[in-house]
């Protein structure tokens, strides 16, 4: 297991949501959330005490959590002397990139000469089996987006922590990276291999209790040319019960794809829906999660009226509002 | 590049299906398919002569292809006498098996041995990008299917074989271990990680000629759970201008799921459609493909004229009659 309390490394963000991972680890794990570490260049504030590396082992920080996404593929030599920095001084590095720490030789021998430990939480550690499609005892929910990045982890833990709170049975279920560094379990799933993906679902939400809830993280977007793939094995291997539509009304185009634009929630519903019907007939759109993190309370409310009256679904923004009408159309599943 | 001629090893497979990747190799690649080689409880049979390992090398065969799927994950001892009887007889091996060559250490001492290659066509040997959706210049056309193994890749390799023969532009691009074994190159689609899928499918298809075709093979399908992912990354990364549905009538059951049925040919169109459009408005669905190879010939005619009344579409049985309707109607997108 990764240790904690967590240093936050921000790196230089160009904006917040390139430092998602530290933000969902803020949310959801604040008690060990000590501090945060930023280069010159970021964007990114996660409100927590700005720490040198000295700072936070001084601090009692364990682990040094590379809170944000290197677009590059590369992992560059400003990171990377933070990094010795902080495995010099004590503390563990954990990180779910692609490009992985133990492949740097210069991580790998400070690591070894301080003692510390290098977590991938991207890597598979898991030999995932091929999907076999059985139905499976217990109930499992799953969000899905019109677009990448628009709340479906935060959807799922918010959704999980307010049925915890109501004594009702239910798990998180992680499958990326930054699920995996909250959870300290999951699926990393967009680094399975293709035959494995919908197996890797089946093997993170098992046979269950018939009244526990497997609040499944969601990946990219049935609509997101790059990640279609994932979402569509979500949907497979998840074969939900319930479905949340997960939305983002302020973007102009699909993340990363200035080309595309982002389908209508109409449209997730009546292509997601069927979709999940090949695993689960039984499947249902439960209801709406909208991020309005870009817009005023005003807008917000306006907007989540306007699309509970079209679709006739509650719909909520579980960050400002709380998840509970959610669970309320979940308890009737 | 795998030497030829080959003997294709058909070991203890339990049916003709089993031996798809040996069959496909025959059918297209009949003057390097020298011999086959069966174990006692094999019931496929490609109608070669067959050979021993020592009758192979004598005749000339440079390389021994497993043409057989393993169930199980697993090579079994039987196998790996044949195996090491080839290498030791002079012979290369080459596989697509999940489970490597390389990975046996008896195996990779008998290559060392005997000087052999060990070709594990399955393993990715390029660092694939993330897909980025843009436009790319020629045309794509893709087949997509209502289940696993319905000709998918036969249908794309027959229309290939016909374009060139009318003086047309076309590629036949590999996603499977047995196009790759016939083709020479191309992408192991199942065995790519998970965020690469469709950007490898790109990579693929790259920009061409305004009136080359890339006949793309297709993988899974969209309706089979275990796959579906993959199916979902050849419609996105592919970006097709045109598809061929793919379907298989004798079916009771999708492949390797009993409880499972097949979509009908319309419902495969509804949901492959609107999901191709995602990618490439333009995209049209051109043809069907049926694979009648269970059928009588009239019970196939009966099939082709029923089905092409009810989808309005060209519709052949490629092996039986050739795709040369198929390829009329792609003449004119």
């Amino acid at each position: 297991m990764i240790q904690t309390p967590y240093l936050l490394f921000l790196g230089d963000a160009p904006d917040a949501l390139a430092a998602k991972v530290a933000q969902g680890i803020r949310d959801f794990r604040p008690a060990a959330s000590l501090g945060q570490l930023r280069l010159d260049a970021c964007n990114a504030d996660m409100g927590l005490i700005d720490m040198t590396v000295a700072e936070a082992a001084a601090a009692g920080c364990k682990t040094m959590v590379i809170g944000v996404a290197n677009c590059g593929g590369v992992i560059s030599a400003t990171w990377k002397d933070v990094m010795v920095e902080a495995l010099d001084a004590g503390m563990d590095l954990a990180a779910g990139l692609h490009n992985l720490l133990r492949d740097e030789p210069d991580l790998v021998e400070a690591a070894r000469r301080s003692g510390r430990v290098l977590h991938d939480v991207r890597v598979p550690t898991v030999q995932y089996p091929i999907a076999n499609g059985k139905k499976r005892i217990g109930k499992r929910c799953l969000a899905v987006g019109t677009d990448c990045s628009v709340g479906k982890m935060y959807t799922a833990m918010a959704m999980d922590r307010e049925m915890r709170k109501r004594g009702m049975k239910s798990t998180f279920r992680a499958t990326g990276q930054t699920g995996i560094l909250i959870e300290g379990d999951g699926v990393p799933l967009d680094a399975v291999v293709a035959d494995f993906m919908a197996g890797s679902v089946e093997w993170l939400t098992p046979d269950n209790d018939p009244d526990h809830w497997d609040l499944i993280e969601g990946q990219g977007s049935l609509f997101h040319i790059s990640y279609s793939g994932v979402a569509m094995a979500l949907v497979h291997g998840g074969q939900p019960d319930a479905l949340i539509l997960c939305h983002e009304p302020t973007r102009t185009h699909m993340r990363g794809l200035p080309e595309y634009r982002q389908p209508s929630l109409a449209t997730l519903r009546d292509t997601a829906l069927p979709l999940a019907r090949v695993a689960n007939p039984a499947c249902k759109v439960l209801g709406i999660s909208i991020n309005t993190r870009h817009m005023s309370g005003e807008d917000a409310n306006a907007c989540l009226a306007e699309v509970e009256a079209e679709m006739g679904l509650p719909t909520v923004d579980p960050f400002r509002h709380g998840p509970g009408r959610l669970i309320d159309a979940l308890a009737e599943v």
